[in-house]
């Protein structure tokens, strides 16, 4: 199955927390699966907080990606477009810290689109290790501006 | 003048985000000055989201460590300790992507505690390009808890 990021155009593909061109970055990768999105990710030994605890800028980082790619991916099959087509951007992202992060585990991220209307998504994130949810978060996502463009 | 997170303990200055004794982070410094907080930083040119635009995920974390430098050093004065004796950790963070933050420039970040209650602090941070607020965040930020000693 292909990702949802991996759908994206070349031009929208250089994204640090999940485009396939960006070398130095997390590519997460975010899968469509029965109308809500799954994510899986091992972060690196230094990406910590505290010693032994995942940097809760990292744990925002790959829900903002993820919650963009539910939302890509949700307007998408609403509109009846390929998923890919259509590129989100945050607008507002609230996360809650639920418990302290283990490194060292893979993480999982569930995006389930909770409104679909017009240029907006929102989407709620829960990020679990092992099963147990350390973060979840509400995101506020709107379709690409012409602002922002690629230069 | 020393950085917030310059002062904090050997044992908990590994974060991704700004410890100093983490060789592959981004080390953000942020300063108290007359009550508010302030750091400077200038992203890589493959911190982008859409090409020319700062990735939200680096906005967001870039955030988080100046809100938990913010807390750490008002409740620091607040208590009459040195800062740095203290460390915050965040509960919850909320950022607003007011517009699109463009590569290439440096960023301010100003941190405002707006709450200091026992273990809690509240604090807003506004993240300006060029003069122009880019994101602005409200976090709550909550003294290290013990389960998160470091490992």
């Amino acid at each position: 199955m292909q990702a949802i990021q991996d759908a994206y155009p070349d031009d929208v593909g250089h994204c640090y927390g999940c485009g396939r061109l960006n070398p130095h970055g997390h590519r997460l990768k975010s899968y469509w699966q029965d109308g809500v999105a799954v994510a899986r990710f091992t972060p690196e030994p230094y990406h910590t907080a505290i010693p032994g605890f995942v940097y809760g800028g990292l744990i925002a980082s790959l829900i903002d990606c993820h919650a963009t790619g539910t939302a890509a991916a949700a307007a998408a099959v609403a509109d009846g477009v390929p998923i890919g087509s259509l590129r989100f951007v945050t607008a507002s992202l609230t996360v809650d810290y639920l418990a302290p992060t283990p490194l060292g585990v893979e993480l999982e991220l569930l995006g389930t689109p909770v409104e679909v209307k017009g240029r907006k998504v929102v989407a709620e994130i829960v990020l679990s290790a092992g099963g147990s949810p350390c973060a979840r978060a509400r995101a506020v996502l709107v379709r690409m501006p012409e602002t922002m463009t690629p230069r």
